[in-house]
């Protein structure tokens, strides 16, 4: 075998320096989610196609990775099968299991499963890698992970503040500045009912939804064409250009779709979250975005948007209100509300704006040279003490040549080498290098922790 | 959709009690790691079909789970091909990817595919799941996790000497009792070439690995329908009778299979593994076990496998010395050695000895009831500041009857439950009631930092 060897397009090998890149995004967002009484969840990777088909729409069915059967999974298979018009069920009839496209319907399927067991209301986040076949390009993989946080069967919007703290302490954590966009689809559906096209409401949403990427205009073009009135989209107009605190904003909106009682239902929502987290206080910076409308259909109130302020990059986190997620397995009327942080984003934020520490805790802080003999035993021992505390460090395995040795701490990024020769382990010291000055001095054994410790 | 969502069999969720179990083995083995200078490793759970198969044997490739093209899948595909004898023909025509089997052969197409950008000997340790087509049954499954930690690109004992500290850190840590057995696989070709069956190692070590389990005549039996003669099993009998110390049985070892100059290297290595092992010191206890093989035939010097001393289940821990894991791949030559953590059974064996700590710092300590209005805000101020403390808590979303919310903290496990009622508030206190014990008392809103923290 000549050739490299290589990976499937889309997907991507994470070695180690991203790995602790990626661990300590993920582990900030742990840490926020355990105190803010979440818990862990796990799904495995295939799910019945049963389960995920139909649940995406016909453009997300085709970007289920479907695993083919084992044994024989041609047998059944008959001639009228294989007609090219069929694809679709001969794929279904040789194929049972499908990896998993998100973790929301993984997840709807567990709270159904699992309903007699689970306490209500559920508070849980999974982070877990998800797979599209998706054409692959830049930003966008075919194995990406997401990472969710929901609480499901509780109407209070108790829940939507408390999203909103654990959006502040995450980006607070992690260093990046940031804005909420915050809207309701019941407002939407309100603005849609005043202007005369409730039942356009999806038409709307979705053209209102391009506004800052594309402009007033090109929106109004699109709703004409969707067969919204002149009319309408007058009536529209000052809605969308409304300005202000999102306090003025409610207060003006409350104004013109007034008339619409789902519509005031959407600002009395937004108004009590507000309130709430006003009164218990925070710094962030959250905008009643009226044009957002977040594309995924199964939002029936709040919705979340969160966008860096100094990195230009699409939303970094978002989510929203739902009333049925669980309907589609037989379980109605559980509302639930969550958020998705998505991790690949987050991780080009850090990077652009070089926000990771310089210390992760999980490097080695000291390499130990290896001079064999009496003196590998001497290391070994230090090594092992250094360890106990738990100092991460390592020592060369292989009596090699010093050159050979300095070089790889270099290239490990490794602070220190130290360094037991006959003259060292006689006198009960240590040569400690530091690799970053070049400066070499030596110092009592018992004093490597306090010097190991400091971090520069 | 009436009937009960489900998954694929051989699959399982993990609920939050058990995600925290898995977690805490998990961030224990991790930790270990950290502090030998092992860095994390991923990669993605689709290979191209190419890199796995033939890596396996026969039944390996079988067991497989192949992932179907997208698009259309069947394009190219002919009559000839449908034929019921070339399923693996058109398998590999309508699949080009499949699902890792194990996180070796990933690691050593990593290796390959990144050697320029890796500094040898290269440290790493990957955790993740891995997918068998497999019959399941009573713990065995189809997805399942793999805990790697290897050495590759050195030669030198001090590696396996690291991960016998290993094996013993992890173990004390997660607080199961050990014996750690080895062997070596120059050994066993050793005593294969004294009994005049140096060309079958392989039956020799298969029928030896079964002792344990059927017995020596059991073993004795099968190797004399492997074509091994009755003198050559006189010759092994005093061998797999060998008793005592490492060093009595290394010693005697000496005597018998000392002409074989492989067996001799054998021996000699561990010699030096066992001597760096003690003069480092460790309490483990250490077993030259000369009729362990494990089954992988990569192996090519010592090998490893750990069992728990006070619960019967298989081995929990094993591995070896490999010393051409990446030629398949085209880089031959590169030595590594590396040992696997069996997680689903290291959980079954902490559950069955009842060692996982009562408290993972995970759930919430303290539930807030909610008595909306004013109260609630009070609430939610108060839970705020411990949550900036660190402290897991959270408040029940909705203002329900105190029963439920009493009910649901019970359910959820969790200690305390805080009340802020009107009386409360007006003095600065708080009503905090230990759910474990019933008691219930009035302190200072101050105080209770101070209460929670104390675990019992």
């Amino acid at each position: 075998m000549a050739q490299k060897p290589s990976i499937p397009k889309g997907t991507r090998d994470f070695g180690p320096e991203e790995m602790i890149k990626r661990t300590y995004i993920f582990d900030t967002i742990k840490s926020v989610f355990h105190t803010y009484g979440f818990l862990p969840l796990e799904t495995p990777a295939m799910e019945n196609l049963s389960t995920l088909l139909g649940k995406y729409g016909d453009e997300g069915d085709k970007l289920l990775f479907k695993v083919l059967n084992s044994g024989d999974f041609f047998k059944g298979v008959d001639t009228a099968d294989l007609n090219e018009e069929k694809r679709n069920l001969l794929a279904t009839k040789i194929c049972e299991k499908g990896l998993r496209y998100d973790l929301t319907v993984p997840f709807a399927r567990y709270v159904v499963q699992h309903q007699s067991e689970i306490a209500f209301p559920f508070r849980r986040y999974q982070i877990q890698p998800v797979w599209r076949a998706d054409r692959p390009q830049k930003g966008r993989y075919r194995e990406f992970y997401q990472c969710d946080v929901d609480i499901i069967g509780s109407r209070s919007l108790v829940n939507e503040v408390e999203l909103i703290e654990i959006v502040a302490e995450v980006f607070r954590k992690l260093g990046i500045r940031i804005t909420l966009k915050m809207n309701n689809r019941k407002i939407l559906y309100g603005i849609a009912e005043t202007i005369g096209h409730a039942d356009k409401m999806i038409d709307i949403t979705v053209a209102i939804d391009k506004l800052e990427k594309i402009g007033l205009e090109a929106v109004e073009e699109e709703l004409s064409t969707k067969g919204i009135s002149e009319e309408s989209i007058a009536a529209l107009r000052p809605i969308l250009s409304l300005s202000g605190s999102y306090s003025e904003k409610l207060a003006a909106l409350h104004e013109i779709i007034g008339g619409s009682e789902t519509g005031v239902k959407g600002i009395e929502e937004m108004e009590t979250i507000f309130a709430l987290t006003e009164k218990i206080g925070t710094d962030l910076d959250i905008d009643l975005d009226l044009s957002l409308a977040r594309g995924l259909n199964y939002y029936t109130g709040a919705i979340f948007e969160v966008k860096a302020r100094d990195f230009a990059i699409g939303s970094i986190c978002g989510g929203g209100r739902y009333d049925d997620l669980t309907g589609i397995f037989g379980m109605p009327n559980v509302s639930g509300v969550g958020i998705s942080f998505g991790a690949d984003r987050i991780y080009d934020v850090m990077c652009g704006l070089n926000l990771f520490p310089t210390d992760s805790g999980m490097t080695a802080r000291a390499l130990f040279l290896n001079l064999g003999g009496e003196e590998l035993t001497a290391s070994l021992i230090e090594l092992k003490k250094l360890r106990s505390m738990g100092i991460p460090c390592e020592i060369y395995p292989d009596n090699a040549k010093m050159k050979k040795q300095m070089e790889y701490a270099n290239r490990r990024a490794i602070p220190y080498v130290i360094i037991i020769g006959s003259d060292e382990r006689a006198s009960g010291q240590v040569s400690l290098k530091n690799m970053v000055s070049g400066e070499q001095k030596t110092i009592p054994t018992d004093a490597l922790p306090e010097y190991l410790a400091v971090r520069e």
